[in-house]
């Protein structure tokens, strides 16, 4: 007891990433910086793939400016980011050259933390960018993505947990995106990790509150020792966002557990996204207030509703159940890969297939590559028959070392080509944006002069005339869309 | 541990009093009676005095005859219903034989768990009620108001549940109507209340949502004992609703408490529910997800919205502030009741007036009721002050006896003037109607041959041309409004 419990911010990033599809513009953040500065956080969450995605996609912002002018206005607390290891903010793998020059720059331009994570908790696929962000002096914060499945237990969890420290990251996420994570197994999670890591690991938790359970969860993690945990201000929280900031500091009241939280600070910032909020109503989804069906379907949300699309533009949209019965097996033989961006896609399209063709009758490539190792590995061991046929499919063979490790150098011809794009503005900065990003950046660099657009609208026209728009953002495949 | 946890479904009463103004018909909610009665609750919330009064009000339907449909459609849960002490469903104190024939009447109709409160916690306003109830053979459950302030401590709220059970209560409700029951209490108060009146008796938790931190209070109120808690299906939950049955299931698991619900029976009733939702979306509030002001202004959201309303229509909308900080000092001057109606609107209003014209310059006959002990008693002492000036001004002196006993017999009086009206139809329950909503029953009466009507509309007719209403229903004075 008398433990003090520490804060990181979301509503710069996350938050408005799960409820708003990431369209927040900058000029909608600065007034309330000076603030969230003082307001005493650990850390304020502000960038990631989402958020640079939106600003050269739709906003017209160059999302190293954003994060400069976090900086600006931010001196005091540390910024935070969410890295996908070897992916970066994008949705390849990168030699490893090009991960560490990101990592130079994110932590030369004002980033502290980089929260760094990998689809599969293939811990090779973190390496890398922890060994990068620790050469900058900054905090890499190794991540495990929390999922359930027959092997993913609270040892493999611990076990994993253990090989981050190995790994030499100075903090330990729990990364619970589907609210999966419930009360009594936060509760032992956060226990094992302390007891074989040490006391003295930081613990960090992060979970949405899709499922209305994950704030029980926050309270027994924080009984189990966690030490810091991530909320998002009320005006935007709950839904497929976070448990909220305030409610955080009135749950711990006479607990013996204290936040350094000043409410004098939040309330106007709160205040001020309650009336931000009502200009983005057009993005924001008709999401109710709470999905537990993913405890018994083991499929988020966002994955359900894409598998439906598919399956309604083939003429099958009577067939859902067959699918969602499918999606177990499917991931069961693809070693229980956690169902997050990009194997969410990845199995749930190889599970309408199955259901439309035939079992495995026709594989994707990308459902191949995943069985074959090009994405990393799983906890799970995969089907040999599937594996089979994959290789057959595919005429390439499956590996057992890191992805990355295929990759040549690549450096000076991303460089080269970028130079070469209207707009360019020769700095390594957008060489970085180019590599993510290479049809978006090449239409961004073009029109970056003419400054930042707001996609906000006026609350009465956004009610009266728009109906709501899915909270996914879908625009064409130029990169894949900002999520 | 492996105790087995007890729920009371709220999605018929309390639920869309919370969050669609009780305007709900019955239409609406007889498909789901059969699911509901199958899935494993200890009780069904289905009756109370807003349920009542917006039957008759807005809906053209017998209270009487909904209670007898859900007891028929329900046969197997207890129906359990919301009473108001010696006010019954009304706005008055009623004199003894009245309110033992309610609830001989509500028995005899199918009730079978009365939860009986009073505003200000005095046990004499519940005594009447506990006994008739007793003598039906159904269940009498005390309850302590939750609140805060100086002088309800957990020990004199173990004190009341003591005395709760020397009345002869069959169990003690601690009703959190603010959502104010943190944690931390929550745990010291059931523990209390176990530990002074018994392990055996049962303990039942009712709260809302509003704060966000209930659900983490209901968990700890679990560990602590209790016995019984209230929620809602989550597609009528949280806002200023409760927290989700389905949540509290998932929530459980893996700690040792179970319950015995059915989540295959409830999830049709989710289905069910979030259609009807959208069809009354005109009635739903554009509260947001989560309010912890009251933590610091103790002024719970509705209260604070009447004082507004009465401050712009005196063309003094800046002195809000002012009044925020009044209503501590009133509340304190009163002895300190919970505010919930009608105590709330009480110390609203005489804020609001000493604000605008002095310091208790003009009392209200309400104010000076309250000071001068004619609602019943306080768990802190009066101003002395401010209680001659009150008695002075009422020409009447304080009252330190139950105030129903001022009364005179009057149940004969009831019938007589029922009798005249235009569509009675002689029962004793039609002279209920009538004593507790007089003007409104008159009106009803007359139609009631017409038959119940609804008030949900076309989802998107109600989303395109209708402004949102407020939560609460003010439609003239006749009988006050449902709230
Ligand atoms: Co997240
Ligand atoms: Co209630």
């Amino acid at each position: 007891m008398g433990r003090q419990i520490e804060v990181t911010e979301l509503i710069l990033r996350d938050a408005h990433q799960s409820l708003m599809a990431t369209r927040m513009a900058m000029e909608d953040m600065v007034p309330v910086c000076e603030d969230l500065d003082n307001a005493g956080y650990w850390s304020l969450e502000c960038w990631g793939g989402a958020t640079y995605d939106a600003c050269i996609r739709y906003l017209n912002e160059d999302p190293w400016e954003r994060l400069r002018t976090f900086r600006k206005l931010m001196p005091k607390t540390r910024l935070q980011m969410l890295l996908r290891g070897q992916n970066l903010l994008g949705y390849r793998h990168y030699e490893d050259g090009v991960v560490e020059r990101f990592c130079d720059k994110a932590a030369e331009n004002g980033m502290d933390v980089f929260r760094i994570f990998d689809a599969l908790n293939d811990l090779r696929n973190l390496k890398t960018a922890v060994d990068a962000v620790r050469r900058t002096g900054k905090e890499a914060q190794g991540t495990i993505c929390y999922t359930v499945s027959p092997v993913h237990t609270t040892e493999a969890f611990v076990e994993m947990a253990q090989r981050l420290k190995d790994l030499g990251v100075d903090s330990i996420c729990i990364k619970d995106m589907a609210a999966l994570l419930k009360p009594q197994p936060a509760y032992e999670l956060v226990r094992g990790i302390k007891e074989t890591c040490g006391e003295d690991t930081r613990v960090h938790l992060h979970c949405h509150a899709t499922t209305g359970v994950t704030f029980v969860s926050m309270m027994k993690a924080i009984e189990a020792g966690c030490d810091v945990v991530d909320t998002s201000i009320s005006s935007l929280s709950l839904g497929s966002g976070h448990n909220p900031t305030e409610s955080l500091v009135e749950m711990l009241d006479g607990t013996g557990y204290t936040t350094r939280l000043d409410l004098e600070r939040i309330r106007p910032v709160r205040d001020h996204f309650a009336e931000v909020r009502k200009r983005y109503r057009h993005f924001m989804s008709d999401f109710t207030v709470i999905d537990t069906d993913i405890f018994e379907s083991q499929i988020p949300g966002g994955m359900l509703s894409n598998m439906e699309n598919q399956l309604k533009g083939q003429g099958a949209g009577d067939r859902v159940q067959e699918v969602m019965e499918e999606v177990p097996r499917v991931r069961a033989d693809s070693g229980y890969p956690p169902l997050v961006t990009p194997s969410s896609q990845i199995v749930g399209t190889q599970a309408v297939f199955n259901v439309l063709m035939g079992r495995y009758k026709t594989m994707t490539s990308e459902f191949a590559d995943l069985m074959l190792g090009y994405y990393g590995s799983t906890f799970g061991d995969k089907n040999p028959e599937v594996l089979t046929q994959a290789e057959a499919q595919q005429q390439k063979p499956a590996i057992t070392g890191r992805p990355a490790d295929l990759l040549e150098p690549e450096w000076d011809q991303l460089r080269a080509t970028a130079a070469a794009l209207e707009g360019f503005d020769g700095s390594d900065e957008d060489v970085l944006t180019y590599a993510m990003f290479p049809q978006v950046s090449t239409k961004f660099f073009k029109t970056r002069h003419e400054g930042p657009k707001t996609l906000a609208k006026d609350p009465e026209a956004s009610r009266v005339t728009e109906p709501p728009a899915p909270a996914s953002g879908k625009s064409g495949d130029a990169d894949k869309a900002a999520k």
